[in-house]
């Protein structure tokens, strides 16, 4: 089928397939995007390594071999992978506790992080336990990602002002106004202006200009590179290292070298959790950006091989001197526009990467810390996204209070402490909305063969007749709260002699569940009421079928609630005991 | 109404409603049932308290202002409450790693964590929170109940063969025989077969004999009390306590002394955990048995209510020198068939033992260890319950592990770890459970109105009508796997050109879920595929009508699935592409 096929170029199915098939009509986009995002790339991967706290050459060494590494297992044709903001800041929170910022054994632990928390992806990969990030609901990850986006924002306000660290209030900020570095500071806002406008106006003045709109966005998304060159440039000149300004200092010049060292029991068994959570939020967050990219393009990614290539990303991370990678969105979209068609152009921006660490490295010195600091704050800062906290509270208010508890719980207990919180969250609202069922009694809609609920719709019932219809799979947190209605509408409808459950929407009945019907129709049978069935579902059925309580207390199950008010409206059983009678 | 009046007496609806409309009628059931189970308790409190690793007095002590504070705010007219084998479990188990057991801080500790557990269960009653029960599956309290008792057979094991301590294999039993006690050996074996025949023969003989069933019962019930008797008057008699056989020792005469006393915050603290616990388990077991004697006689039972009963009933044990109480299921069957018609029977029975304590306490003194070890053995191991691990296994794989799973971990990591565990596993099942949805093909039964998977029956179906059937809520866990498989069956009818979901299943979406169908209808509308609803849920429709989604890229909702099938068999939109068309 030809359509097949041009649904799912060039990634095909198998491991480097777009290799095995690649054309050379797709030559000339794998080259540009490679070029465009290796630019791109320079200033936000020594950005993010500062960031991390961590020399800002780890940044470049992280952008060599893992785009090598995921292109040999990804399943996506776009995305571009290295240092990403937000697993950065994680870096740099979890790592802080266990070594001081700056030292040979903090590089030394963030690199066996990268490499941890590969193995574990790779692993992951092989158990194909992609299903895994699913728990990660899109709240938690919102808030999760504003959260540490505020805490991203914060730790560069010192660099910005020119200040060793953040003030710990806005009172001491206003009394040690003395302490900030004016040239500093006036740098960092010339480069954040000059950066906020190639953000939001620059590709409509270059197109007005008469550059090609596709030409005019990417020329802008490479604005920061020019502002690093002009970092250096404005530093050198006016000498203003000597003036005190910060700069990055000397780069080892050349490739980093492949070394493999492995921590001892002590130290893997404390960087266990937070390679588990790195992995996990840059797994998702790689996943959810090339499945937005693939999707434009009727391609489609494969959870199982992205753990691969995620894996294989940072076990080659960890073993150039790197610290942890993932799929970066800015850096991706820029690559897909630049136009990327396969994982080649990944490889080809790796090499000019690597060209450029082997002979330009030097110049890099002289770039001002204030520089990066901005580049990390106008990336970051979109990332704090209100909106979606108003349309999920708008939506429901658990998801919105999910959200809100997350990124607080990530700004005030840090990243580990928050992602927690937001997966215990979610999961407990998700147990509490099963825990209250909507159990509605319904009737025929007159004249149709339509059954609704009578709250809602006027409809008619027998006197006789009572039909439920129960909204939720019966399970252990609302067995009780079901055995309540059930009975709360048996003393409705005291005439109640048929009792008609509609299991339409019960996908699953527990032992809990089964064990409350039982005991329920137990007591029903006692006056004189039997129990019926409509609409099991097969799977259900299956199970039901191996109870006593289908077989001894049911008295039928019928296909429809139609066939069931049919038949049962034309009983008129005698009553057992007329006395009970009050109607 | 009659029927009413008569369906809850005499509980009626306020705390002592009882009391306020106490009919004379109602004495001589009482007065019984106070009688039969003071005599009945008085063994079972004292072993429980040893079970408990306090002195046996104590047991005594908690069985008397628990009864009557649980009168004043409890909703069963049934229950009986006292001390009870697994909570006095717990209570040695919680309370061991905190002090030596047998010392008088370890006494102290027991009083404050019943005390401390009353708070928490009175403070839960008045905000109401019984609900949070439910979310104790049917078989982590199996699992529970049957790893304690394991746990109780165990510990009762030295006490039988007269060793210091449990052997630690059975190497060490074997290698260490001489060591083991052969008379108290024999008088354990003695009571042992003594009470195991009056728990299956007795009864049955007696009513051979003459007696009326209901009676013969109530006295087959009393064995324990008539080994009591013998142990204390054989030891008596051969002075036995001289040739090395443990006994109770002197008991202090008189009633318990009410004292309040405060821990320090960190014993309060360290308690906490161990007090939820307890009041937890106490809680769960106390409703269950109090339904299900309220089930026979057409009571009901108060989940709130219970809580303040509970409460009221562990502060009282507390303030007297007691320790955790809760409803036992033995003593409130018997309490029951003795004829008990208000709590007042449980007055009745505080009341009697209250005397017992002031008259015949020095008595007890010559009561041996062993007699009561036969007591917990024949009482508890009933608990161990292989029949329900079978019947949950058989039911679902997932419950039967869930089951095992908590017993082996409270056997194995100790009865709050095994409870955790099992919260845990069951919270787990669910959500797997949740996360693997049922996503069925449907069609037309011919000749009918009704539509079924096409898996399951031969149905007729429309060649660019896919309906699908989404047999589960869509949230975060779920939403990849409920797209995989609309993308499965997209590709299965590669003609569709109208996609109908059918959500009478789907009993919530939340954000997650709403913006993967917002992602694939924008994604279906691209290859002129379009949307449709049929049978959204009236909580489901509220929801979704504050979404752009429903409005945007949802084409039609349909009342029902024929209505759907039926406008849209009829429908025959020219292809937007024809290249595409490839069947």
């Amino acid at each position: 089928m030809d359509l097949q096929s041009r649904l799912q170029p060039p990634g095909g199915t198998g491991y480097l397939a777009w290799l095995r098939n690649y054309r050379r009509a797709w030559l000339a986009g794998d080259l540009t995007a490679g070029l465009v995002v290796s630019v791109m790339i320079i200033p936000q991967s020594m950005a993010y390594a500062m960031l991390a706290g961590l020399p800002v050459q780890v940044g470049l060494y992280a952008s060599i071999l893992p785009l090598i590494a995921y292109a040999l297992f990804g399943s996506s044709m776009s995305l571009s992978v290295g240092p990403v903001a937000v697993t950065a800041l994680m870096t740099a929170a979890l790592l802080a506790p266990m070594a001081t910022v700056g030292s040979a054994e903090y590089l030394q632990l963030a690199i066996w992080l990268a490499l941890l928390s590969g193995l574990l992806l790779f692993i992951f990969g092989l158990l194909r336990l992609g299903f895994l990030a699913n728990f990660l609901s899109h709240p938690v990850i919102s808030g999760f990602i504003s959260g540490a986006a505020v805490l991203i924002v914060l730790s560069q306000v010192p660099h910005l002002l020119g200040l060793p660290e953040l003030p710990s209030s806005p009172e001491a900020l206003l009394s040690g106004w003395q302490a900030i570095n004016s040239l500093i500071l006036g740098m960092g806002l010339v480069a954040l202006v000059w950066l906020l406008y190639a953000r939001s106006l620059l590709a409509r003045h270059l197109n007005h200009l008469g550059l090609s709109m596709p030409l005019a966005r990417i020329l802008a998304r490479l604005s920061p590179i020019l502002v690093v060159v002009a970092g250096i440039l404005v530093t050198r000149f006016w000498e203003l290292q000597a003036a005190g300004v910060p700069v990055v200092g000397e780069l080892p010049a050349g490739l980093p070298a492949l070394v493999w060292s492995t921590p001892g029991v002590g130290t893997l068994y404390s960087l266990l959790l937070p390679a588990l959570l790195i992995s996990l939020v840059g797994f998702v967050e790689s996943v959810s950006i090339a499945q937005s990219l693939a999707r434009r393009k009727r391609q489609s990614i494969d959870a199982n091989r992205e753990l691969l290539g995620m894996g294989a990303a940072n076990i080659g991370a960890g073993l150039s001197g790197g610290f942890a990678v993932c799929g970066g969105f800015s850096r991706s979209v820029v690559n897909d526009e630049a136009g990327a068609q396969t994982p080649l152009a990944g490889v080809v921006a790796a090499v000019l990467i690597a060209l450029i660490l082997v002979t330009l490295a030097p110049l890099f010195s002289q770039l001002p810390l204030v520089v990066l600091a901005v580049v990390i704050l106008v990336a970051v800062s979109p990332l704090i996204d209100l909106a979606s906290l108003r349309r999920a509270w708008r939506y429901d208010r658990a998801e919105g209070l999910t959200l809100l508890v997350t990124a607080l719980g990530v700004i005030v207990f840090g990243v580990e402490a928050g992602i927690v919180l937001g997966i215990a969250l979610s999961i407990a609202a998700q147990l509490w909305r099963g825990s209250r069922p909507h159990v509605a009694v319904v009737g025929r809609v007159p004249g149709t063969d339509y059954f609704r609920n009578t709250k809602r719709h006027l409809v008619e019932t027998e006197p006789h007749l009572l039909a439920l219809r129960i909204d939720e799979s019966i399970f252990f947190a609302n067995t009780k709260a079901i055995e309540q209605a059930i009975q709360r509408s048996l003393s409705d409808y005291p005439d109640t002699r048929e009792l008609l459950l509609i299991l339409s929407a019960v996908n699953h009945i527990d032992s809990t569940g089964l064990d409350m019907l039982s005991e329920l129709s137990e007591g029903l049978l006692e006056r004189d009421i039997r129990v019926h069935l409509a609409e099991v579902k097969g799977p259900v059925m299956d199970q039901l079928e191996k109870t006593d309580w289908l077989e001894e207390q049911v008295d039928e199950v019928f296909p429809s609630t139609l066939i069931a008010f049919n038949t049962l409206s034309s009983i008129s059983r005698p009553m057992a005991n007329d006395e009970e009678v009050t109607a």
